[in-house]
């Protein structure tokens, strides 16, 4: 207990070696781990949580280091979650971000975990906001969240942020069809990327009407701003960082209302997640321990039931009827 | 009772609409719907599963329509699954792949379904499996399995298959490292595709390299091939089928063994699936009913508890210690 005790106290302190090592040992399922994280949750909630989220190419990490520096500048201190699915196959998103974000690594401020492959948590929404709550309860002041918009869960992720910018870059086409469907309606800030490219101010006219037109929004007292950035000559990324505070002012003004309804919601997710893992994982080992498991596969194979029956069968066994 | 058994009996004799409409019922969680998968699930296991699996771009819808083609020539009802989780997001693949497939859409031997998001049964791994089962039961020859390869839950539903293929292009570079270090050992067919591009030899010998040096692969006895094709042009398509026609035939005389083995693994993971899904939203609609849940969020809110706790509690209140 006075292991979880100090290595409490020197992630409080913001050392950045012991933070490190905790989310490795998360990852790994280390059950000290785990109540470290369950002792630092009370201290977290004060961070401001900024999600990036878009398709692949669309300039996020060189965005998101822009934002590090802007925050930086301004002397506040950073933590950074990339998180990219896809990168145990194509193996170069995340090493890309490091690369450019590498820059930021000597910076005692900054402080950058990506997220590759499910760890102990089950899926990498409860594996990210793990690493959120520790960054948090370092005392960073922004927690940047930059989640390849792939799947359900990664866009969840960025949902969760206080503020979630989705960027996008001009001549996608068919890809604002897309944004409409499926991301308007968690983005507070949206931003189109490469804005030298040609049809920039087509795009950017095109979110602005859509942001117009929009009745499907939730929470309507916030519409959505439209910014033009290119990320990589740090072009309107100051605009950017006033929308955020912008966003960031409205909420605190809203404070009992939008936010605390928000709030809600995210530790609601919270909790269903880690229930989602841990209730299967107690169950299965169970079912391992008292041979159930072998012997239900079994009786599938043999054709003498199916796995949707058998599935049924076992959870009212377990839980009883609904 | 009656309409699930004429459901059925139009399925397995191989009515395309009442299957097409069966797979949008089981996606809205239609209860009949489940009921009509317990039925058919005793007429599946005949069909040959050929799994296809790469990153996005390196023409994995192409190579499916070419391996469609040379099926159908052969005389051999097809099935297809698409499953793209990136589809919400970027809108444009799923959309590709229609268009592309599109001509085989007047084939009564050829049915193609896309999934591109969690439908009832909560992932994309069991909505491609009960889609699977589905085509299966209606007597396909073949059923194609076509996933981008992002997340490990797209390489699970591929490394289930019978025959699994995974492409790749030349000049990804550090790509083949990430094969190595992911994908191989579900691989029973390395494709190199667009294979006219600059140095496509030379990832064709890289990948011969690395299946003659692995050491890692569970099932010894079959050494993945490799090959070089050209999908847009139909290059090297007929000797890729002879490839997987190599591996059937070889997991035909081990039957026995490795395909024993296979089959147990495939319904085992096919229950956890479903289990994990079944017993989560038990218990959450037992939270939900005594209103433990809010209780507990609104704990979690006041910190009088933390998300990690209150999730190991509730586990252990609900199934016991371990």
């Amino acid at each position: 207990m006075d292991l979880v005790k100090e290595i409490v106290d020197r992630i409080l302190a913001g050392e950045v070696r012991t933070a490190a090592r905790l989310m490795r040992d998360l990852d790994d399922g280390m059950p000290f781990a785990r109540e470290v994280l369950k002792k630092l949750y009370p201290h977290s909630g004060r961070a401001y949580v900024i999600g990036i989220t878009g398709a692949p190419g669309v300039g996020k990490s060189t965005l998101t280091d822009r934002l590090i520096q802007c925050l930086r500048q301004e002397g506040h201190s950073v933590g950074v979650v990339a998180v990219d699915p896809t990168s145990p196959f194509s193996g170069g998103a995340i090493l890309g971000d490091r690369i450019r974000m590498q820059r930021h690594a000597l910076d005692e401020g900054v402080f950058i975990r990506s997220l590759a492959t499910r760890g102990h948590f089950g899926g990498l929404t409860a594996s990210a906001r793990a690493v959120i709550t520790v960054l948090d309860a370092m005392g960073k002041d922004y927690i940047l969240v930059e989640t390849v918009g792939v799947g359900q869960d990664e866009v969840e992720v960025a949902a969760t942020a206080d503020t979630t910018m989705v960027v996008t870059v001009p001549g996608l086409g068919d890809d604002i069809q897309a944004i409409k469907a499926g991301i308007l309606e968690v983005a507070d800030l949206l931003v189109v990327n490469k804005a030298d490219r040609e049809g920039a101010s087509r795009t950017y006219q095109d979110l602005l009407q859509m942001v117009e037109l929009q009745t499907f929004r939730k929470d309507k007292a916030w519409k959505p701003r439209v910014f033009l950035t290119q990320a990589k000559d740090n072009d309107g990324v100051k605009e950017l960082v006033a929308g955020v505070r912008e966003h960031q002012e409205f909420l605190a003004r809203d404070q009992g209302k939008a936010r605390g309804a928000a709030r809600y919601l995210r530790v609601r997710q919270e909790l269903l997640e880690l229930l989602k893992e841990g209730v299967f994982r107690h169950l299965v080992q169970l079912l391992i321990e008292d041979g159930r498991l072998y012997q239900i596969v079994q009786e599938i194979l043999e054709k003498r039931t199916d796995p949707y029956s058998a599935s049924e069968k076992l959870v009212t066994e377990t839980l009883g009827p609904v």
